[in-house]
């Protein structure tokens, strides 16, 4: 088995990120996407996406999509539970994966590759008008974010998930999209320096 | 059990359809997306996010994001199999449910939302040119898509999943969205009759 993995973008972070919680070393296949290596024939041949990361079993059978890597992790080895424990409680871990990918995670992603000129030969074209409304939207899911927060330790509950996970790339990922969290947000903050202190932020 | 549903809106018909694949009956509370009754109390009180649909269970716990919603209804009743059988199984129609969403299903209704006069209100800043580059996002993927369905019957494998069902829900979204499926694309073509035929296409 081995990982195709992609650096410091977000999303091979996850995986990362999930892989050290659960305590699974998987061997790495570095890809250099600064050089722009995920277009070249390594990934492409395993992902027409070409995208980052990218599971290769041992028969050849390729997994990609950040959040179908972790699931399949989830269910060879389940503990500890990232995904949520029975029918609520995966369907509350699912529900808040998915708010804090699509209104969160996604809004910086393109606030981030609509402006950033760095972004210009990934986003064609760039919309530079699409990516500042995304940060309004950012902004305005973190409010709603920090409310829920006032109410329990992690997004979906009080276990930490794979969604914390992904509230955790996407808002370190404001930096460089040159947002921030507005510092009344103290629930988010407090459960984003909470994420960031976990040995597993730095995988 | 109440599901707050958002009649012919494409998400609020994904879980109609999961619904009916399962054979499962929920009472529907209608909700009237067109005169705007999504951003009212009924529904902003259950969802913040103040979109649909909805599930509240009878102890008032309340379910949103379509796909969190079926999956619930999976771990409750486990046939037929919709979100795929075994580590492998279920890791593969997660990816091809999340590529079919997010490669075909968000590009069609980011190209609707943009650009369609109707949407105005809805998408507020409407940014046309954001509108046009997803259209040929839709092209691009329905290109890779067909050459993935000329090997097999299904979107993730030999049996129909809710990979199928977000398939199904954006390719009949590009019509609205003023986009239509290539007429070389004759796999594409194929596999949408094919789900337009099922039953529950209608639900």
């Amino acid at each position: 088995m081995n990982l195709f993995d992609g650096g410091k973008a977000p999303n091979p972070r996850r995986v990362r990120i999930f892989l050290a919680e659960k305590g699974i070393n998987v061997p790495i296949v570095p890809i250099d996407m600064g050089a722009m290596e995920h277009r070249g024939h390594i990934v492409t041949s395993r992902n027409p996406l070409a995208r980052l990361p990218v599971l290769e079993l041992d028969d050849g059978t390729v997994l990609s999509e950040s959040v179908a890597i972790c699931r399949y992790f989830e269910e060879l080895q389940p503990e500890p539970v990232l995904f949520g424990r029975g029918a609520l409680g995966k369907a509350q871990v699912e529900m808040w994966q998915r708010r804090l990918e699509l209104n969160l995670f996604f809004p910086v992603a393109q606030a981030f590759r609509h402006i950033h000129p760095a972004m210009r030969d990934w986003e064609v074209p760039q919309v530079p008008e699409w990516g500042e409304a995304n940060k309004q939207k950012a902004v305005d899911f973190l409010v709603l974010l920090d409310a829920e927060l006032a109410l329990r330790e992690f997004a979906a509950g009080d276990a930490f998930s794979i969604a914390d996970i992904t509230g955790l790339v996407a808002v370190d990922f404001m930096k460089p999209a040159r947002l921030s969290v507005p510092d009344e947000l103290t629930n988010v903050t407090r459960w984003h320096q909470a994420l960031k202190a976990r040995p597993s932020a730095s995988a």
